[in-house]
């Protein structure tokens, strides 16, 4: 006999940009059983994304007919299955498990995480969408600023079990784009995912000057050309610099935030969390899969079942 | 009869990496005949440069069989024709004069201007070649803040007749780089060559906010998504941050620079002019062009003729 725990509540769907992650969820939030498949932005329209779902989900939902699908990210974005809202800031669990979008599929229900936004402290609209569910995830006590490294990274502060505000740095982005295209790099080697000493010396360049990357990126090139740094250490420096001047910018802008959580992948987590060790910060490191998982229980729990 | 002045004095060459411009200069600077050729960066080796200098200057040499070739910029590097050094500033037209490279090709004399190399304020080496003499060019009383915006846009102090310092900040290229590859403009537009509204409000972003450039760039993209920038401006919006972020980092290191020369293409000093204006901050505009004539001129008469 299977314990009461064990019993399978729920489907959830981690659905971005560049992968998806289906899971049989217990309602104590053990993964029962998980496979991966295609990110949103390689299915083209909606038969495309329902045929990814069938497959993903196929063998579990003939053996339990009744338990709903969850999905949250870029699955409820314009490019994604149905048009998720976004919810203005402050937003707290319940109101993401009030307003999912509800619908059928093939006599099943379905429902999509709503994504958040914000008006920055710089007057600017922000977005996001995923990763409402691994800060709930993550952030147990309900308080803190929470750092998920990424492609687009976002730093979101959070209180009374709330997100209260976020920013999204193009942190992973620019790495990328420089990385592949620009003239500073002659090996295109990806940085290492431990914080090198070329990578220290890249945090340690922009802490110690008050000017921003544009004006430091070039020392990627000038250091090689002047023999100070190797062309095989020359991804680390600029990885130092790059997450370096996301970590500054972002303790600027919340300078009595101290409990950090960092959200996502190893390698990533690790740099972030050297890079704010450097400024004085030390970080809470939460894995970006279990956060999910957590993230999806919660919003589970407060509604689905109620 | 012609005037004195107007006598051929040598043929001058700006020769960089993605263009060249001979022209055939009086002792006075005055250009009495020019044109172009391709870039150091489209020339495989030194055979092709020496078929595209033939080119260049082919019908001048043949009227003016004793006049030397002076050039500046790219051709004096490690892909160029021969390589040239970099002095250490300060460095003044006097030094750039006494050490060029020089050699015979097919029985005339050539010489290459020696690049500059400096030590930035943040500790990291830096370095030009061909900007040294578009500055020696424009200012004209030796002293002030030149800016040479491009693709790798320079800041240079000048100060009783020698540059002091300088650094590079990679603007341009990161410009470019985003607006070609990111997700951030949809419409691969160019961005207007004048201080649109849309530019105006990507300065003031960088101006009013304590955060680089990785944390403001992703605000393109939510400023479009809101409905609060329309398409067609994304790209003078964009142009606004990066160039706002270079004035406002090269104003934080040279705080005390007052006379400030934009040197460059119409297009770019004009953008760069209207953001130091909404730093306080008013410039003196020179044309490259006429400032690598200047330059190469008075090397040449510190130098050559004595």
């Amino acid at each position: 006999m299977s314990d009461y725990n064990s019993i399978p509540a729920f489907i959830g769907v981690d659905w971005g940009t560049s992968k998806a992650r289906f899971m049989l969820i217990a309602s104590n939030g053990e993964v029962l059983d998980e496979r991966t498949g295609p990110g949103i932005a390689s299915l083209a329209g909606v038969d495309a994304i329902q045929a990814a779902c069938c497959a993903g989900v196929g063998a579990w939902v003939l053996r339990h007919a009744d338990i709903p699908i969850l999905m949250c990210g870029m699955v409820g974005s314009n490019i994604g299955w149905r048009t998720a809202p976004y919810l203005m800031t402050p937003v707290g669990v319940d109101a993401l498990a009030r307003d999912p979008v509800r619908f059928e599929y093939q006599g099943r229900q379905l429902f999509i995480v709503p994504g958040v936004e914000t008006m920055r402290l710089d007057g600017a609209p922000d977005l996001m969408r995923g990763e409402e569910t691994q800060i709930f995830g993550a952030l147990a006590e309900g308080k803190g600023l929470a750092c998920l490294p990424g492609t687009h990274c976002k730093w979101a502060t959070v209180s009374g079990g709330q997100i209260t505000g976020f920013h999204t740095a193009l942190t992973g982005e620019l790495m990328a784009l420089i990385g592949k295209h620009s003239i500073l790099l002659n090996s295109r080697n990806a940085p290492h995912a431990t914080a090198s000493e070329a990578f220290t010396a890249g945090v340690q360049a922009i802490q110690s000057r008050p000017v921003g990357l544009e004006t430091l990126l070039f020392t990627v090139r000038s250091l090689q050309i002047k023999g100070e740094l190797s062309v095989a250490s020359a991804a680390d420096y600029l990885c130092g610099l790059c997450i370096g001047a996301d970590v500054k910018s972002a303790l600027t802008l919340y300078p009595h935030e101290t409990a950090i959580t960092l959200i996502g992948t190893p390698a990533l987590t690790s740099l972030y969390r050297a890079a704010l060790h450097m400024f004085g910060r030390e970080a809470h490191v939460v894995n970006g899969n279990d956060a999910v998982v957590s993230g999806l229980t919660q919003i589970y729990m407060n509604s689905l079942v109620s």
